[in-house]
Formats: C-alpha cells, structure tokens, sequence
C-alpha cells in the first residue's frame, strides 16, 4: 500500500515506526503516536495559496494534507464533516472588551459536534486498509459520530457504552444502525471489552486516545481556523490566542497538531497561544500543567459537563504540550460558569452543549485576570450542539412565567 | 421607503396591495399574501448564471430575489441560514429502485430546522420597517428559530407557547434569549394572544400562515434545489419529483412560490412535481385535495410527528395549489411508517425529526404505489434534526442488548 504520510512517532519515547508497523499505541510504552507527514513532499508540490484540489466545503478540502485517500462518499454526510462557521459576536466581544473575538461552531457537522472529523478520517483510514467493522467505546458525541459517519458509507459501526448511558444519546447511535452493546459495567470495562473485541475479531478501533488517525481528523479544525481567521489577520497582530474545552486530552492535541503541520510547511508565521479549558469538576490535565508534571494523575471527574468528564485523559501528554509549547496555560471553569457561558452564547444565537460552553467560561475568566489582552485576537472553540443536551440548556435558564390568556396578564410580565 | 417588491395579492379574492398598504393578510377575506416581485426590472439585471453580488453559502445569495434588504449580521448565525447539502443515499435510491434520489437536510441551519429561513427573512423585514420587537406564538421549530435569528442580530422576540409545550423545545426558546409566555390555553389561544399583543404594543408578529415574508424566507430552498439539482438535470429529463412535509402548509407553499418566482424570471424550464406529505393523523390538507375541495375542514390532529400536527392549517389554501398547479398530490403516512422512515434515513447517516421524516415515508409509498417511476429525479425534504425529538428516535429503533464485560457475551450478541 502507498501511504500519504511518512511515518508515526510515538509522543511518549520519540520511537520511530513505519507506516504499517504499528496499528495503534507505542508497543513500548503505551503513548500516543504522532502521524508525521512527509513535508519534504509536500512543499514541494503545495502552497499556502494552492493546497487543495477539491475546494468544497467539508474537511477534505485538506486531503492532500491528510494521511489517508478521500474514501469517497461524495454526496453524503461523509463528505459534509469539517468547514464549519466562524462567527463574530460582536455583542459579546464588547461585553469582554475585544478588539476581535471569534466563535468557530462545530454544531452543524452532521452528528452536531466536533467528533465529525476525527470519524470522517478514521472511517477513511478503515476503508482504505479493508477494515469493514469499526469500534469504539463511547456513551456520547464520538459514538454517534462514528456511527453516523459509518453510515454514510455503508461501513459496519459497533458501539461499546456502559449500561448507565443516558438512552437520547444510546439511541442517537441505534438511529445510525450501529450495533450498540450496552455493557454491564463502567466506561474503562467498555473501553477495555472494545480493544479485546477489536482483536479477537479483526476489527479496526476508534478509541479516543489510542487510535492516531483521530489526532488527524481533529487538526483539521486548526486548517480552518488558518483559513478562516488567522490568514486574514493584520501583519503585526497574527498571533491569534485559541480557547478549547477539554476532556481526554484529544481535541487539543489534533488542533495542536494542525498547527505544527502549518509550521513545519512554513505556511504559519506565527503559532497561536492554545488555552485549554477543563471542568473545575473533571481538571485532571490542568492540575498536572500546575504542578508542572508531565505525568496525569487520575481524578474522580464530577461535572455536569458530560462529554468533558473524563477521570483518567487518554491524551494528557500531547494535551499538556499543547499549552505548554505554544505559551498558553489551562484554565478551569465551575459549573455554574459553564451554565451562565451557555446562557451568554444563547443570546447571540449560538447554543452550545456544556462541554463547548466550557471554552467560553474560560475566556470570561482570562479577561478577568488579564491572560488575553484587549487587542489579542481570541477564537472560542464551541464543540458541540446544546440539542445534545436539553437538560443542561434547561438549568442555563430561568424559568418561564405561566400567563393567563389575556391582555393584561401580557402587560403584567413584559418588562 | 424604496421597496423590493412590486405589491402583494391576497391568494384568496386576488386583489392586490402596494408593498406598505398592509402588513399581515387580506382585509377582506383573511386570505395569505403573495409577495410578487418586479419581475420586469429583475430580469433586466440578473440571468441564471449571474443573479448574486453575494456568493455565500447561505439564503442571502439570494438577497436580489429576497422582496427585503440584507439585514446585515454578516458572521452571525442569521448569516448561516439555508443554503443546506443535499445528499445523495446511494443505497435507499436501489432499494426504492430509483435512478436519481437527493435528500435535502435541513438540520445544519444554525437552530436545526428549516425554519431558519422564515425567520431570518422575517428578521430582516422587522429591521427594515423599524420594528424593534418581534413576536410569534409557537411550540418548536419556528419559535427557536425566530428567538435564535433575532439573538444573531440582537433583536428582542417575545414566544407565545401554550404552557404544555415541551420543557425542551421551551429550554431553546429561552438559551436564545427571547421572552416566553407560557399560556394557560391551547395554540389558538396562543396564536390569538399574540395577535392581540403585537397590535396593543406595536410589535411584529411572524405568525406562519399570517406573516407574508415567511414564505419569502422559505421560498429559498426551491432556489436552492435549483441551483444544487435541477441545474445538472439532463435536459430530457429535468422534472423534478419533491417530497414535502406539509402541517400547516406554508412549506410547501414557499417551496412553491420559489419555483414560481424562477419560472416568471425564464430561468425554469420545467415546473418540480410537488408532492405533499402529511401524517396520517394530521391530514386535514390530504383530506380536502382528495375530495377536491378548495376549503379546509379541521381535523383532530393526532401523531407523534408534532411539527406537522395541525388541527386547522393556516396556509392550506396556497398548499393544495402547490401540488394541483404542479401535477403533484398528497399522500398520507401513519405513525409507524414515519418511525420507519427515521430508521431507514439514519441508516444512511442522516438524523431526521419524525415530521421530516414524513416526506421520506410519502416516498416509500409513492414507489409502492408506482406515483413516481424508477427513472423519475426525486428530492425529498428533510426538514429539521433528529435531535430536536430523541424521544421519537427511541420508539423508531429497537433497545440495545445489555452484555457482561466479557468476551464471550460479545461473541453471543455479534451478528
């Protein structure tokens, strides 16, 4: 098989493997593995002006930067992961005192989050080494988008979630026609079941934090982010200051990724500052980056931010360096601030899920203590749909009064 | 003020009205308006390949075909209405032994439903005119839409629900920042009140099926589907066949007013077939254009697809025509076919709340019926996210199994 990247490098010990050597984690020491583009190659043939050759709307519009073939499916959901907006809320950059703030909504993906990008590529790495069942253990956003963006192509889906997941997200991922195993246990016994599922059966594994091509389906997020906003920055102000939730460390370390790749083709004069931004409930990245460990010690996360409530972060190494390597920090947000970010975001009509809100709980508090300037340019990273889950939306809110239905029962409540 | 429409007719007595003489329906007979466009002086200055100053992937490409000006709100979420993918589902067209089948979606709209479009035409209406405060009674798709179109620009929206609505649908209302009365009363009740308000207060009311420039707003998607399908049709066979999903009409009567506009500007060579499709227990339009009627009589509405439960249709008139002018029909779908044309839609990646789900379940009957032949083009509207009623989805697929941790209880599950 040709391969459209030149190597992996294991995040953890620097061991180099080849292509084909090694499916998933470092054998040695479990870390994450980096997919290293042949830049050489690239340069040669690429420019910042002329990248692709296929300018639509979607993610693979990056192909010639991805490691895997454009495994079809034009016309389908598949191809409609990526590209998502880049608002302005001007209202809200006012509030905070912003020269220019950005919100890059992730909610119309096709399964309405982020976790589009990292299932477009790894759905197109299966094809392409023949995999026809893909796996993975998830209760929330990277299950239904494996299961829809399976779909699309007529690829097989299992889902492995613990029994206790909420039955709206079990049965977004039954609506795809994914096979979903509830299991009689926590999210670890699933996570574990999926991996000796995946080679007891031959099958090709998503998991977050264990599968690399994942990391490359997310930094398609920083492409855009260069596209959209950073190319068209003045000259002397191109440092752009980039706030992401985080969970399991992986959506960091794909952005994070992004950028590097931008760099290492020269096309990015200057890297962004990347803030991550953790639950105050599910902080175990932002305690190791205080502490200046390079080791996560788990916690017992307790968030009403699901899809960031993470004990043990299967990507904290490359997470931690996300911040650290660029001159960022992490941040951590209570969840009553997540609650009023979601209220904030509402009302310049952008309804996000708690985990995205998270992000914008974190820029109020660098505002407050002066970790963004006035004139730094800020992008917000918002997830996911706040449709994901109504109930956290419902607590964002008051309450609405109860009228009788007549004119003067109006005029009683309308301020 | 300069206006961008020639007048309005009442689509009832036919009279017509100068674009400032009134605001809602005819005084006459209550009758919905048609905007009617200068057709004379648009064709003068725009062909089917030139007709935008404003390539965006959004309804305001259109803004020369749009009887309002752009309200501006350029990177806001009012920027990001329509201009939604249609899909391709290889896979459901051979099922259905159909040559050419598009599905388009309307959930990647910034509040996940078609109703973006309305909105953010009534949006730009109120802006223009000076109306600071717009009001609608609604329980779902159209109230999110409008409370989430007026948070883009920082217009107020006040939402009349009936206080049974769902604590869901009422959680996106208030996320979105608009004022909501819960009434003690049924939706006409609702409606009334709202009616009575925007007159004591001097609001505007976006009222479907009493509001002209909804239809504008909705018309878009038939501009769309000409420019994303019809376009490429080979010439001896451009006659599109559509699948609408019709409640209280005014869709499928926008859709119809869109085709309508392109056929008065020469730029369409054949009318679409439209096909209206109705829940089963919803069906008072169904009803009236099987007996011929040219009156709607209510019905007691009755389905689990609630954004098309009507018992009285406020735009039925103008529907019936849609499909009687266009050599379509109405078919009925009962609630269990519905719940399998959300499974069968999700299968191929596409997540569709039940009432946009009914266009497709009309389709499924159409073929069993021979209403469409195999090598008929065939568009059906998707129009709003599955996301929107999980509850829906958990009742249109079977439960997932619930295993031990142990491989041996995978191998007994796995097909």
């Amino acid at each position: 098989m040709k391969h459209k990247f030149s190597h992996t490098t294991c995040s953890i010990c620097g061991t180099e493997y080849s292509p084909e050597e090694v499916t998933y984690t470092c054998p040695k020491d479990g870390g994450n593995l980096d997919v290293i583009l042949d830049f050489e190659s690239l340069k040669k043939r690429l420019t910042p002006d002329k990248f692709t050759d296929l300018p639509e709307a979607s993610l693979w519009r990056y192909r010639n930067l991805l490691p895997v073939d454009d495994p079809g499916g034009f016309g389908t959901p598949l191809h409609r992961a990526g590209w998502t907006p880049v608002y302005q809320p001007v209202r809200l950059a006012k509030k905070l005192c912003l020269k220019d703030l950005w919100v890059k909504d992730e909610s119309p993906n096709p399964t309405a989050s982020f976790k589009d990008r990292a299932s477009a590529v790894v759905v197109a790495r299966a094809l392409q080494i023949g995999a026809d069942t893909i796996v993975a253990a998830s209760t929330g956003n990277a299950g239904a988008a494996l299961a829809g963006m399976a779909a699309a192509v007529g690829a097989k889906a299992v889902i492995f979630a613990p029994k206790t997941a909420p039955p709206a997200k079990i049965a977004q991922l039954l609506i795809y026609g994914a096979q979903v195993l509830l299991v009689d246990g926590n999210y670890d016994q699933a996570f574990d079941l999926s991996i000796e599922a995946t080679q007891a059966f031959g099958w090709y594994n998503r998991n977050t934090g264990f599968n690399p091509f994942t990391a490359e389906g997310k930094k398609t997020a920083a492409y855009e982010i260069w596209e959209q906003v950073i190319k068209n920055l003045p000259e002397n102000n191109q440092k752009l200051t980039i706030f992401i939730p985080v969970g399991d460390g992986n959506i960091i370390s794909g952005v994070h990724k992004g950028f590097k790749d931008l760099h290492a083709l020269g096309w990015l004069s200057q890297m962004p500052r990347i803030i991550g931004v953790q639950s105050t409930g599910s902080a175990a990245i932002a305690n190791a980056f205080h502490q200046g460990d390079e080791i996560i010690q788990a916690v017992q996360a307790n968030t009403l931010a699901d899809s960031i409530a993470v004990d043990l972060p299967r990507d904290g190494v490359r997470a931690l360096r996300a911040a650290r390597e660029t001159g960022g920090t992490y941040l951590t947000v209570p969840d009553e601030d997540i609650l009023s970010a979601i209220a904030e975001l509402g009302r310049v009509g952008i309804f996000a899920e708690p985990a995205a809100a998270t992000a914008y709980g974190g820029l109020v508090k660098a505002v407050n203590q002066s970790i963004v300037s006035p004139n730094d340019p800020v992008l917000v990273l918002s997830t996911g749909s706040g449709l994901k889950d109504v109930s956290a939306a419902r607590r964002a809110v008051a309450d609405a009064p109860i009228i009788e239905p007549t004119l003067d029962a109006v005029k009683k409540v309308i301020k």
